[in-house]
């Protein structure tokens, strides 16, 4: 069946797939320094947004990412108070960072400030925290950034990313990961959105092992469904600086005085069991 | 982005999406009693077979499906002998029941012929048990098949159908539950796939709720990616004859004498590990 004009298509040429949502409208378009901005109203996921024609979120499903890249890693440290993350324009991941009462500081690491801009105005509910005491913005370059930082100053980062092509190819490199493990404290914990284990297993396997390169442990892929991903299949993970990390804070994870859609202690333990073949593939390296 | 004809997409018109697989060629068409079969090669699938256009499996990603349908219900049997399928034409869950050494009969009871078939010529690897002395088929209606099967003649009943609408609807209901409990030994267990958890929640819970209804007791749904079908997420329920079922023999599990590229003892318990909203929405009943 062919789809007409109101329909919204991603085409992924490396899975030979294609994922569409069907629109009410397109509400705003922008060219930033950086990326074609669009936000549409869709049908059934509520509003979408897209940078340079692919998803990067919708209202409908976007919480299981955001829960995913974040709680995982506060709920692993055993005290994380000051927080970066990288991208995440968004400012879904930033929302989910500051339920974390412990948390004194959430930096935001954004290039394009037009994504943030964006969301304030048509994802509302993403920015409800914006406005929170600790939390800070900068538009400017992550890499540049983490590399600038003071050695020692976070206790997690998030490279809540786009993709690894184009800008954000040198957000997926051992050169990074290097600086992130400087800017890291000594029970430091660094968190990556690390693509789809059906499409992108080879992708997910040099993070795995430029993670390790870097000097990292306990490296650990999260997996959960992601329906506006390609593939709809999407994983998280999460590397730790200390060689002997304490991992989850089950009784934290267990009683956090915040809700969730997603996350809880028991789903965070069950999306780090890999399915058979992934676990095999990233064990082969 | 448009989609050219190299496309099959389906739409799925309540979730207000869409999926689609470029293509290569169509190799087979054919309108069987009860269906339009069509049989496509693809680019980065393999080859596609769909039933009045919606996508049945692929070569790439139906391993997923077919080990959750299969291998959770029989690794929670204490011991299971006689296995029963309704639908399950392309031949996928026979054979991953027929990996099970204790089974004695496995019995397929698929309405259309012609999907048989069509897998023997386009499937080969799915339909590599067929010939296996345990595989019984019988090309009739599941419905009445197990309206007139003797009390207590399987171990383990796996409803592998198509969605509840049209022919497969009946295969939702109270009635046919009670069917199959009445066909089941004491210990029995009955598998059913059971939809998206995101876009059929409703499903979900009605499943559930007549399940339970029917006198089934540990209901128990697993839940893990499915690129090709609706919001890449899918589901199987699981439900127990018996009140004090003995659960997971995990023993067996994970010393099984047969390679699985999903499945195992660890993803077992991990896919059954509900997230926190669905877990929620199926508590409130």
């Amino acid at each position: 069946m062919a789809l007409n004009e109101n329909w919204f298509t991603e085409i992924c040429a490396e899975g030979g797939s294609a994922f569409s949502l069907e629109l009410k409208d397109k509400i705003h378009e922008e060219r930033t320094p950086f990326q074609l901005l669009e936000i549409y109203e869709t049908r059934h996921f509520g509003t979408l947004m897209t940078l340079d024609g692919l998803i990067m979120l919708t209202d409908r499903d976007n919480f299981i990412y955001h829960e995913m890249i974040t709680h995982p890693a506060l709920f692993s440290h055993p005290d994380p108070k000051r927080v970066l993350i990288i991208g995440g324009g968004d400012c879904g991941s930033l929302r989910e960072v500051l339920k974390h009462g412990g948390v004194e500081l959430a930096e935001q690491v954004e290039i394009d400030e037009q994504v943030t801009r964006a969301a304030e105005k048509y994802f509302p509910e993403l920015c409800e925290s914006n406005n929170d005491p600790r939390a800070r913005f900068r538009f400017t370059d992550g890499i540049r950034w983490v590399a600038a930082a003071d050695p020692a100053s976070y206790d997690v980062i998030i490279i809540d990313s786009t993709d690894p092509i184009g800008p954000a190819a040198g957000l997926f490199s051992e050169p990074f990961y290097g600086a992130c493990r400087r800017a890291l404290t000594a029970e430091g914990i660094l968190m990556a959105q690390s693509e789809s284990p059906l499409f992108h297993l080879n992708i997910l396997k040099r993070m795995h092992a430029a993670m390790r390169e870097t000097g990292f442990h306990d490296i650990t892929t999260l997996h959960f469904p992601q329906c506006s991903y390609p593939s709809g299949w999407w994983s998280t993970t999460m590397a730790c600086k200390h060689a002997t990390p304490q991992g989850l804070r089950q009784t934290a994870a267990r009683q956090r005085p915040f809700s969730t859609r997603y996350y809880n202690a028991a789903v965070h333990a069950a999306a780090a069991v890999l399915p058979q073949s992934i676990a095999e593939a990233l064990a082969k390296q």
